[in-house]
């Protein structure tokens, strides 16, 4: 029987190792690469956020490697810090080593190369082998700046008053309206995957007034494409006593002005291994929806559009370059889009009922956010539902919102890998989802 | 088209009234009841997160109440702050209405009374009402001390240089060993959800060397009782480069220490509201499994348990007494269970096999977490696998893990709905579950 106590410190992070110089050093870490050179090796010292090199210099000193030392093993290092200057300037340290004691070893050699700067493989190779190329500095780079973006959702969301919830994902039919959910044998009902954390955001809205979540959604989308994803991360918030809609597009910009200070402030080694320049954002221009139709993508750049209530990629573009060049903008709200496009909980603009109050944001050409004023009252929801086809009895318990009582509201969601593709200049959205779902892969 | 600004303030929080006492303010918020008097009326106004007296003095001024003001009716509401005393003697403020503007009105009276101080009605028909019943100040207060402790747990592993990650939860059968699993149909595959990150976590500790997860987990189960829910809130973390295993229960005394500050220090409003006094801890005494049966629960207890490999409900109370008595702690480490009775990726105790290096944390005599070590070793997990009539082939991806090398390693789960309920003190886990999900219950 022993009393725990605190936890103590045993080894040296990279960062305190200007501290160091000089002095002897224990670090934990795993054995990246092993260049052997005529005056021993260069070894390589993968720790949870950096790499440090390591010196093994045999005329130096009576050490030497243990025979068993490899690739990928995992090792405490004792050695000297030393600094050194980097073709930049800059000051790197490495360490001399003095010593090495194994603490586990592998049983084979990696099937892909993950010690050079990218992974050597193509991106289906990549995925098939995710829990060893995601050792990779640069694979993880990727998810260690998704951190970073949910995180700075998150931050600056709890500085405004919102608070975190976490919404049921196994949904009755009446929470999961429209097509594309998955659907789930529950103790012999019939029950669906949550599409969207919509409903249950809204319900909390008299509860909290703001609130936000960030968690999975599961889509049943068909299509094979380079931007979905069947399961992905949503971050999603919702907020009554709005003025207006433009509060929420307020809130947003609010939000990726945070999201993009916390990146430089405290994700800058990230950024640097994967060569990115986090936008600037001052503030967001806006455009209606039959501006940004007729104005810009007709007249401007003389393109005619197959479909007059909603974009294609290709118009996406045009607004993206067209926002670069007249604000020097990567971002471009657009607004009021056709009510027929629209869920059923929009609201319509009361000054032109063809349209919403609702918006797109568009990230260097590309949607990320959907959003805008939610119905709050519950006759006119009631009579929306009806038009739009859909039966008010299955939606019982979301309608109790509105019956007894809600204020004016919306919000937005944001897909947390389309962000994080979009800013790391990505193609393919698999390339910013840890372990992607997709139409042909659950695995790993 | 416009250019968006910040977001301006235009109300004022209760939190602020003492700077404004004899001067105007507007607050938006719900009529959350109102008590006719001889002299007007008190209108209780439910904000964010506070409720507000207001006065209105049909004697004192001109104003009158518009004829639709109402319960439950959002408003812009104008009045002047007065200063007045508690029983207890603390200073509470209150408003002198002056104008009232209806921003949303009810379409009913709520089938529920929300307006007293608990929620007037049984929990199934709590449960059936969520979206009205959580309005109820009381009820909003669980969930909002719920925040806080997830949030007490992120908070805390981030300042030890863990990294917050989100892993699938569509798994295929190698990532989700066991019974009790719910099954779905992806795209004509067989698939499973995920009861729990145990296997991605423990990727990525070679990875990021220290992660944790909030996110949903779902079990199959078919037992309706009061501890169990067949969807909930997990909070898992994975350390690697342990020394030993109680590096990982010291890393949880710190989680718990941390959240029960937090608690105090932001959420005491509603730790009041809900009579809730959070445990000190200081350090958490630990026990041996073996020490436990023979020593404690037979022989100062006289109790004869039945199984000598497990603990019944009755058992854990004894021992959250005897924690309770001999250290004067709500929380007691039970260390090296039995080794049949943990899973296969548990590391056994060196020094004697028959037990492993894991452990369970009781909190006033009811387990909240089930962590320890695991095996890191390739060989070993194999073997052990197959020891546990596993099939090594079906778990590939996981093995890549430890194939290609991973470090010393070992983490736990903590329930979110559990805790909350053990430190509420709810006899029902469902009391502690924004929207339950349990075998009869999907909606709302």
């Amino acid at each position: 029987m022993t009393i725990n106590g605190e936890e103590r410190k045993s080894t040296i992070d990279y960062a305190e190792f200007s501290a160091y110089v000089g002095k002897e050093v224990t670090v934990k870490g795993t054995v990246h690469s092993i260049r052997e050179m005529s005056f021993g090796a260069f070894v390589i010292l993968r720790t949870a956020r950096e790499t440090i090199q390591c010196v093994y210099d045999t005329g130096a000193n009576d050490f030497r490697l243990p025979d068993n030392f490899c690739e990928n093993a995992c090792v405490r290092l004792t050695g000297i810090v030393a600094a050194g200057q980097t073709k930049d300037g800059s000051v790197r340290y490495e360490i001399q080593m003095r010593g090495v004691e194994i603490l586990s070893l592998p049983a084979a050699v990696p099937p892909v190369v993950i010690s050079k700067k990218t992974v050597q493989c193509d991106l289906s190779t990549n995925l098939d082998n995710r829990p060893v190329t995601l050792r990779n500095p640069s694979q993880r780079a990727v998810f260690k700046v998704q951190e970073g973006i949910q995180r700075g959702f998150r931050e600056y969301l709890m500085t405004q008053g919102f608070t975190e919830v976490h919404t049921p994902k196994i949904n009755f039919k009446g929470a999961e309206g429209g097509t594309n959910v998955f659907k789930l044998d529950y103790f012999g009902k019939q029950v669906y995957l949550a599409q969207s954390p919509q409903f249950y955001k809204q319900m909390l809205v008299p509860v909290y007034e703001r609130v936000f979540e960030i968690a999975p959604v599961f889509r049943a989308e068909h299509h094979d494409t380079s931007r979905h994803l069947n399961e992905y991360v949503s971050m999603d918030f919702e907020m009554g006593f709005i003025e207006n809609f433009t509060d929420i597009m307020n809130m947003e910009t609010g939000v990726l002005k945070y999201i993009m200070s916390l990146l430089k402030r405290e994700y800058a080694p990230e950024l640097e291994l994967l060569h990115v320049q986090v936008p600037e954002i001052t503030e967001i221009p806006c455009i209606k929806f039959m501006d940004a139709k007729t104005d810009v993508i007709m007249k401007k750049f003389k393109y005619q559009p197959t479909d007059m209530k909603d974009f294609d990629p290709q118009e996406e573009e045009i607004l993206g370059k067209w926002a670069k060049k007249q604000f020097n903008s990567d971002f471009l709200f657009v607004t009021h889009y056709p009510s027929k496009k629209r869920p059923f909980y929009t609201m319509d603009d009361p000054e032109d009922p063809e349209y919403t109050l609702s918006f797109d944001l568009l990230f260097r050409g590309l949607e990320i956010t959907s959003g805008g004023q939610r119905i709050h009252d519950y006759g006119m929801q009631v009579e929306k539902m009806k038009e739009k086809g859909l039966d008010p009895a299955e939606f019982e318990t979301y309608l109790m919102t509105f019956k007894y009582g809600a204020p004016p509201h919306g919000g937005l969601g944001i897909g947390l890998e389309r962000l994080t593709m979009h800013l790391l200049g990505f193609k393919n959205v698999r390339d910013a989802a840890m372990f992607p779902r997709d139409i042909n892969r659950v695995n790993p």
